[in-house]
């Protein structure tokens, strides 16, 4: 058991004689550093809010006014040290590792991660809250820089910032971020729904997304609404690696019926970070596909799609990021692998080397 | 800075080779203690959801239908060494810090604390999200006892519970929660709207929480119903101290015409904890009145209201918890303290010492 905070006492006490005491456990003067008059300052630097955000941070509860009949919800956290490594001034980093990250990075990844997840249902983002736990002292500027990311990024998106709570802790940094979304009539894009003859095909491109993507990438939030809206039969973002989250695309879909995955390996799209991270590695382009197919946070769409509707989609697409069709779902027969790739047209099983979370 | 993380990779990384390794930082192979089968005994132990709750935990995002025109929003977090001691066998505490807490009462209070800001607008709970940070490798017992804890008030209150995110680190436990409620045509009870002469008053009693309330406190969500129903000028809930959270109503009243607080230290309603704790330190009811009037976390409504109303309110009141006036609100003349505590009628400055957050 982490014994670090078990000597502070609780928020509930008061000890005796606290109020004329000057010991430097005293919580009770509003000083610069204290709860509200950090809450003062970042209510001056909230994005702005829209007409949908009747009572904005500040009082018991924020009041959204929402004219959907369906909301999608995610909650997410990143955590010091697993989905991000804070800057820290003359600290080199192995290469390998990718660039460590400013608190305004920090802050701006809380919240797209999140978007990522109402992307790939469909989703309008409307409005978050982040509930942020410093480490106790924490210099001001690390904690103005993270809330102006998550400001700035809530403004680009469209989103308000509905509600916070900042805590301190003798522990690590972390933000939590929960959001709202509309789906505005359209259907959800759920991971269920994978069909045998489906296409199985993703936007942008998959690897190493830890020399710097994973920091910086763009959330496909009107690519996603776009799929939505044409109906696609699954879709995912790729938060763990494709070799996972094809995985779960047909252990969802295989309810019913069992489905099976086919990759071709040709047709991964690996992106040029997969390529140099395999030449920092010092090994080629067998290691950069490895990178692609079961790296994590690339935070592309992987959707899977009737044949006729694909078609439809590639012919409409409008957008910058480019989509591929990778392979084929088929029906699942006993004893196979749940996902097969295929190299030069020979079926192999591609186990899940992707991010699989220890408790 | 907080390094006790800095070593650990970050999420996206997989260094070359690892798929065929045995070392103990292998993440790959689904054993019982991985994310995602304690998802799947999460999701086998999830509190009845409802017709609302379309799509549950276990997609990118939940889909919730919703059918009122404004929601209540609210996140919170409670955190190891500052809102509960866990509980450790053979640990004896002092008493005057009350008792530790196990894994299931720190999951109600997580749930608990958020249903009482929704109480405070008057709101009804819909639906929350969990988000869960523990140590790594904290028992299993552990992780199922706190779910079961947050499912259970989850049931008891009839929230559906939507989606969770749960991590490990290096660092203490901490526990998110995000919550949405149903306005459902009543106007939100804010802390703004505090007029001269209303009349202030408070659900059941106060000072002592940490003695064990603060863990089985009762989130008075129909009281926050029925008060907001009749119009009430402001509404808190008692999580800082009342001498704080008076203080919030007074400034958020006043941001047009300052108005301040006056209350009668007779009129007080000193718990039988807050006698106790006063005995525990030997002191008398000096001290008792203190912890009443500064102590947090003990969840009770502070309202604020007219004169006529109050008396009709007083008149209907159908719940168990008595209700009692403790002053007034008055005009604020320059140089008055905000809110005075009247003993035997004359007034003095109440100083707020009740729990500020340092950061």
């Amino acid at each position: 058991m982490y014994k670090g905070a078990s000597d502070n006492l609780i928020a509930t006490y008061v000890p005796a004689g606290r109020q004329d005491a000057s010991e430097p456990m005293s919580k009770h003067a509003p000083k610069s550093s204290d709860e509200f008059e950090y809450i003062k300052w970042l209510r001056s630097e909230l994005p702005p809010s829209g007409p949908n955000l009747e009572v904005g941070p500040g009082d018991d509860c924020a009041i959204l006014r929402v004219e959907t009949d369906k909301l999608a919800l995610k909650i997410d956290s990143v955590i010091e040290g697993k989905h991000f490594m804070l800057y820290e001034k003359g600290v080199r980093r192995p290469a390998v590792l990718g660039p460590s990250a400013t608190p305004e990075e920090i802050g701006r990844k809380a919240v797209t991660r999140c978007l990522s997840d109402l992307a790939a249902m469909g989703a309008t983002p409307v409005s978050c809250m982040v509930a942020v736990t410093l480490h106790t002292g924490a210099p001001v500027k690390l904690r103005e820089e993270l809330f102006l990311g998550i400001s700035k990024t809530c403004a680009t998106y469209g989103l308000s910032l509905a509600g916070g709570d900042t805590q301190s802790w003798d522990g690590p940094l972390s933000i939590t971020v929960s959001m709202i979304g509309a789906m505005n009539g359209v259907r959800p894009a759920l991971r269920a729904g994978a069909a045998p003859g489906d296409v199985i095909a993703i936007t942008g491109s998959l690897g190493g997304s830890i020399l710097g993507k994973h920091l910086r990438f763009e959330p496909r939030i009107a690519e996603g609404r776009f799929l939505a809206e044409r109906g696609v039969s699954a879709m995912i973002d790729i938060s763990d690696g494709l070799s996972g989250d094809i995985t779960r695309i047909c252990e969802e879909s295989g309810l019913r019926f069992k489905v099976g995955a086919d990759i071709a390996a040709e047709a991964v799209p690996v992106s040029k970070s997969a390529r140099r991270l395999a030449k920092l590695e010092s090994q080629g382009a067998e290691r950069a596909l490895h990178h692609a197919l079961h790296d994590g946070e690339d935070f592309e769409l992987l959707f899977i799609v009737r044949p006729n509707r694909w078609k439809q989609i590639v012919k409409e697409w409008p957008f910058d990021v480019p989509i591929r069709a990778l392979g084929m779902m088929r029906p699942l027969k006993k004893d196979e692998p749940l996902v097969r790739i295929l190299k030069k047209g020979e079926p192999e099983a591609l186990e899940v080397l992707s991010w699989v979370h220890q408790l």
